[in-house]
C-alpha cells in the first residue's frame, strides 16, 4: 500500500508518521487547513482545505497513494463559512446533512466518499498497534472491589449515551453518574468534575471515581477512536478520580509509557477492559 | 390539611410559604441546617440536620402538620459526616443504599419513610398552581421549524438521558447534541456551551439551540421537579441559545413574570411542549 494520512490536530499524526517514516514507509500528509504544524516538514505533504475534495482526491492520485487514514481530531467546521471546490460543491449537501444526524453519520459520509473513489480507508489502531492495548490493569495500581462497579456503570452509561451519538465518555463514582461528555470533549468534562461538591466525588487525597471511554456502538472503529493521553490523566488526577478505563483495542493510548509512569505517581489506575465490557 | 414545608435552597420555599400566608394558612417551616436564610424568621419554624429524621418527624407531630412538602434543592449530602438521630440510625442505611443508584431512588425512598410515618407528600406544583405553565408559547418571541425541530430532539435526548436516571436537562443546536446535565446542574451547563466552538453554536447575535428540561421518566413529580428561573434564563442567553423548552405542567417556572420580560428583551423564546412532547 501506499499511505496517505489526513491529518487533524494531536499528536497521534506526527506519531504515526513518524514510526512508518523510521520503518522506511513514510507517508504522504495532507494537512487539513488550520492545523498546519511543524512536524509536516519533514514529509511530503500538501495543505488542503476541509471542503477542498476535489483537491484532496487528485492530490492523493498524483502522489500514487492508494490508502488513506484519518488521524486526529478535526472541529466541526461552520459549513456556511467552507469554501469547497467544484467536487466539494458536489459533495458537500450530502455531508451537511449527514452532519445535521451526529459526529458519527458525519464522519462516515467522509468514510464512504473516499472509499466511493477508490480508496481504502484505515483506523489510526491499523497503522500503529502500540495505540491500543489488550485487556488488563495497564500499570501498577490495583482496582478495589467498589472501583469495579463504577467500571461496570460507566461502561453502561458510556454504551447508551453512545448509541444516542451523543459522546463517548462517562465519569461515575459511587454509583453516582457524575458528568456525560457531548460537544465538549473529554478535559472539559474533567475540569467540571473538579468544580462538584466534595461530597460526592474524589479527592487528590482519597481518589474516587472512573472515567471510562468507548467507541459508539456503531461507530466505524476507523475514524474517531476514544484517545486517551498524558491529559487526560492529569485532569483525570486534578478531579479526585481513582481510574481511567476503555476497552482492548477500541483506544488510543498515547504515549502509553508516560501514562502509565504519570497514573503510578499519582495513585490511578489505567485499566483496558475486555471487548464485551468485562473485567480483563 | 395542616402543611409543613421542608425547605433546601432557592427561591421557591420562600414564594410558597409566603403565598400561603398571604391566603391566611403560613405553613409551618423545617429549615435543613445550611439552608438557613431570613425569610423565615418570618413563620413558625425549626431547624433541623439532614439526617435528624427522629427530630423532623416529633417536631411534625408536635406542631400538628399531616401534610409536608419537600421544596427547593438539597445538594447530596456527604454521608459518611452526617449526624443522624436515633431515627436517623435507623433508617439511613436504607437511605444510602438508595442514594448508590442515583438521585432518583433516593429521593423516593424519603418520600417512603415520610408516608410510611402516616404524613402525606405533596409537590410543589400543588401548592402554587402559578408555578407550573400549560402547553404554550409564553413569551412574544416566535419559534422556527428548525428550532422547533430541535427542541423534538432535545425532548428525546433528556428522556433517555432521565431513563438512565443521569439528570433532567439537553442542549441541542442543529441537531447536534451540545450537552447533556448530570450532576453539574444547569447553569454550569449552560455556562460550558458558551465556551464551545462558535462554528456549532449560537451567540448572542444570531441565537440558536435549545436548552429543555423534563422530569426523569420514572420520576414521582413531588419533588425534584425541573426548576427555571431568571438564572436560566440569563445564562441561556449568554450561552447563545433561541429555546428554553419544558413541559406543561410538569416544570417550575419561578418568577415567570419576570422571565417573560428577560426573555423577550434578550430574544429568546419561552416553550411549554404538550405533555407528550409535541408542540403546543
Amino acid at each position: 500500500m501506499s499511505l496517505a494520512l489526513i491529518a487533524g490536530q494531536g499528536d497521534v499524526p506526527r506519531m504515526i508518521a513518524e514510526h512508518h517514516k523510521d520503518a522506511g514507509n513514510a507517508p504522504f500528509i495532507i494537512v487539513l487547513k488550520g492545523f498546519e504544524s511543524d512536524w509536516v516538514r519533514g514529509f511530503d505533504h500538501e495543505v488542503c482545505g476541509i471542503a477542498e475534495i476535489g483537491k484532496v482526491l487528485s492530490t492523493l492520485r498524483a502522489k500514487g497513494c492508494d490508502t488513506v487514514s484519518f488521524i486526529g481530531n478535526v472541529k466541526r467546521p461552520d459549513f456556511s463559512s467552507l469554501k469547497p471546490d467544484l467536487k466539494g460543491v458536489s459533495l458537500l449537501p450530502k455531508i451537511i446533512s449527514a452532519a445535521r444526524r451526529g459526529d458519527d453519520a458525519l464522519l462516515n459520509s467522509i468514510v464512504a466518499i473516499f472509499e466511493s473513489e477508490g480508496f481504502k480507508v484505515i483506523g489510526a489502531h491499523e497503522l500503529l498497534d502500540g495505540l491500543t492495548q489488550p485487556a488488563g490493569v495497564l500499570n501498577s495500581v490495583a482496582v478495589s472491589d467498589s472501583e469495579k462497579a463504577d467500571i461496570q456503570e460507566a461502561y453502561r452509561i458510556a454504551g447508551a449515551i453512545g448509541e444516542l451519538d451523543i459522546g463517548q465518555g462517562a465519569v461515575v463514582c459511587g454509583g453516582l453518574v457524575l458528568a456525560v461528555e457531548a460537544q465538549e470533549g473529554t478535559d472539559e468534562m474533567l475540569r467540571r468534575i473538579a468544580r462538584l461538591p466534595v461530597e460526592i466525588r474524589g479527592t487528590e487525597d482519597e481518589r474516587k471515581g472512573v472515567l471510562l471511554k468507548r467507541p459508539k456502538p456503531m461507530q466505524d472503529k476507523r475514524v474517531d477512536m476514544p484517545t486517551i493521553g498524558p491529559s487526560t490523566v492529569l485532569k483525570a488526577a486534578e478531579a479526585g478520580l481513582k481510574v481511567i478505563a476503555a476497552v482492548e483495542h477500541a483506544a488510543l493510548w498515547v504515549e502509553v509509557e508516560k501514562l502509565k509512569s504519570l497514573a503510578d505517581a499519582d495513585g490511578l489506575s489505567l485499566v483496558s477492559l475486555r471487548g464485551n465490557g468485562d473485567w480483563p
